[in-house]
């Protein structure tokens, strides 16, 4: 296959995470010192950016000031609530991505999202080949949740799993320091996966940590809960429950709706969250004790302070290989990851068919969860563990992290 | 005055903090290390371990494994909600002290604690020296809050504004994110006095950060809140609001307090929280807009991964300083900090008289505040700034913190 010349476009989709940065980074970096690659334009706020037609000119970026993006929280591109219409009932947002893509002579694109990303993604690709314009299009995946299908884990997930597992080590200290009694309960973020809330189980390697975990793998019986919890506080005085926000009942409704319905999103999603206070305030109701309600709401997809050194540069590493694979002629494929055997952790790229991820969802399997339900068993520690080491070298200034500040300068057509 | 001879008792109490380890620990070292201390023991769950007789031999703990303290959040001895009986109706608790004092030859007693805990210390010293029993009794403060009066500032302090300060620039990089509207509001603790949520301020110095700031110090408008809130949310699709937990009506009563009293502490102090999603919810009513509300809760006073090293070793050298000043002769003094004068901040130990600190507040000087009552100046960061510098040499084993663990050797009467 001949190398296909032309400029590129980077967008980032979805919720932000302490690593999508590093991925766009990656695939910018890799854009720019890139010889087929023309021009690497960056989209702001996702898809909406190619609609609108404001791309920005990346090369045009201070590169020091650029690279801080390895480091910087949330997507620096901005991003979008937006779901492109239906294709088989209004093609104009195809179209529209068509003609922008022909003004500035795009023949890379590449989309830095969780799942829905993957679909749109996967949708653009299908439409531009259908209409015969040659176009490269990579997904590059992010996701604090972990759920996308055939990678062995999704960048951003490490660097949220750190967050949740340190943030559990000092809440365990300080649950349990006076002599009286107190339930706490710790919500983490997870609709249908509960790989974030799972790896609150690393604070517990060195002792301590939480006492019980709910994932949304398991249907959650409020009885059953409540007399868990009671029994380890009537027993110790204290006790460190981690719910995600999506567990279910055994028919299916998500406990966190019960507090009162926070409506849906974009896609459609129930919007969730305040479970933790809910939850608490039932065992203080059952036990009469002091009670504790703790959302890390959105700390555990933005703690950048406290990012897994490993997270980032394989995120880094995704964004890169997506640049490189479509330049050597990948389209269509989403860039994932595959754990090398052998006894040492070692991360590698691995491509995967967009059509075979989109709106596909990984969970937790439930051989790693306890026969309990309350639970995570060793495999789910292994497999986890070394997605969450390292210290990132985050540059301070002041006292306080510095994170990127892009000049945007709006790009015009060729 | 002769050296005297004697065991110590450091006990610690009151809410933890990310540093108060720090100070037992300067304690600790300076004690076991000093001829004229015989014995180090550490009093379980502060002043219950002294009345429960449940003190620790600190001279067999494991040097290194001690040394951890340093970096490790909480209370390692333990805590305690125990408010000694008033001395004039009931002096069991009294005699009950010094008859331990007695039986383990305690000829130094350190109090590592918050506004409660000097004035335990300061009755305890008046106790002793009224029955002619020879004490040096020394306050080691401890508070996020910051309230403390005749301090420069308080051990505590920096690491929990670095904590919120850090917290609130990755907050405002993922709130802004959308290219849709969202209103955020921040809760952080502080009761009276609002130098916490003022922490928030320094997110500020790089470009975003929060809008507006609340503090208790300024009588909060339910309405007047709503409609800055409002305007700058029409004017920007954004807005993130900083409140404190304490902020109260042109009334005096606590705004938190209207979404559900939660009860009063062992002090006879409101509980408060629930704030953040309360405000969140009227902004919602108020705009229709997506809000989201955020409570640091326990995290702010414990994020020992991204405590200020400034802080720990002040924190440090308060301990340290306490037993060397009491050796040399204090005693009934609380050790603050001066900030010594000139361009370069340096601070330094100055010993306070327990009886003026017990129960006095220092708040947020109302020139420190703008005219709007919506922010602060331009004084206060220059106060902050220099107390949340430097990062800690905090261990890590597995991609997380390495806390102490301490053996907790009981100690026998000499």
């Amino acid at each position: 296959m001949g190398v296909l010349k032309g400029a590129c476009i980077i967008g980032q989709s979805g919720g932000p995470t302490s690593a999508i940065n590093a991925s766009a980074y990656g695939a910018i970096r890799a854009a720019l010192d890139c010889a087929a690659i023309t021009k690497g334009y960056g989209a702001l706020h996702g898809i909406r950016g190619v609609l609108d037609e404001r791309l920005i000119d990346m090369g045009r970026e201070d590169p020091a000031e650029l690279a801080l993006m390895r480091h910087t929280p949330s997507s620096a591109l901005g991003s979008c609530r937006y779901k492109l219409k239906k294709l088989e009932e209004d093609d104009s947002d195809y179209r529209r991505i068509l003609e922008v893509f022909h003004r500035y002579n795009v023949r890379y694109f590449f989309y830095n999202g969780g799942n829905d990303s993957m679909d749109t993604c996967n949708k653009i690709s299908k439409f531009l080949l259908g209409h015969g314009y040659e176009c490269r299009v990579m997904g590059i995946p992010k996701t604090i949740d972990n759920d996308l299908a055939l990678t062995d884990h999704c960048p951003g997930y490490g660097s949220a799993a750190k967050y949740i597992a340190t943030s559990v080590m000092e809440i365990d200290r300080d649950a349990r320091v006076y002599d009286t009694g107190m339930v706490t309960v710790i919500e983490a973020m997870g609709r249908n996966a509960g790989w974030l809330t799972a790896s609150a189980a690393l604070a517990s390697r060195n002792g301590g940590g939480a006492d019980f975990i709910y994932l949304p793998e398991v249907p959650f019986e409020m009885d059953r809960f409540l007399s868990e919890v009671k029994g380890r506080y009537d027993e110790a005085g204290k006790c460190i429950a981690v719910v995600s926000e999506g567990i279910r009942d055994g028919q299916g409704r998500y406990v966190a709706e019960y507090a009162g319905g926070k409506g849906k999103d974009g896609f459609g999603h129930a919007n969730l969250g305040g479970l933790a206070a809910s939850l608490a305030d039932a065992v203080k109701r059952e036990t009469g004790t002091k009670v504790r309600g703790i959302e890390f709401s959105l700390l555990q997809r933005c703690a950048a302070h406290v990012a897994s050194k490993a997270d980032i540069d394989e995120s880094f590493m995704a964004g890169e290989r997506a640049v490189e694979c479509a330049v050597e002629g990948a389209t269509d494929k989403m860039v994932g990851f595959k754990r090398a055997g052998g006894g040492e952790y070692r991360c590698e790229c691995e491509l995967f068919d967009l059509k075979d991820v989109a709106n596909a969802e990984k969970k937790v399997p439930l051989e790693w969860i306890n026969a309990a339900g309350n639970g995570v068993l060793k495999p789910f520690l292994d497999y986890a563990e070394p997605l969450i080491q390292g210290r990132t070298e985050l540059e301070y200034e002041g006292g306080l992290p510095r994170f990127v500040n892009l000049r945007k300068v709006l790009a015009k057509p060729e």
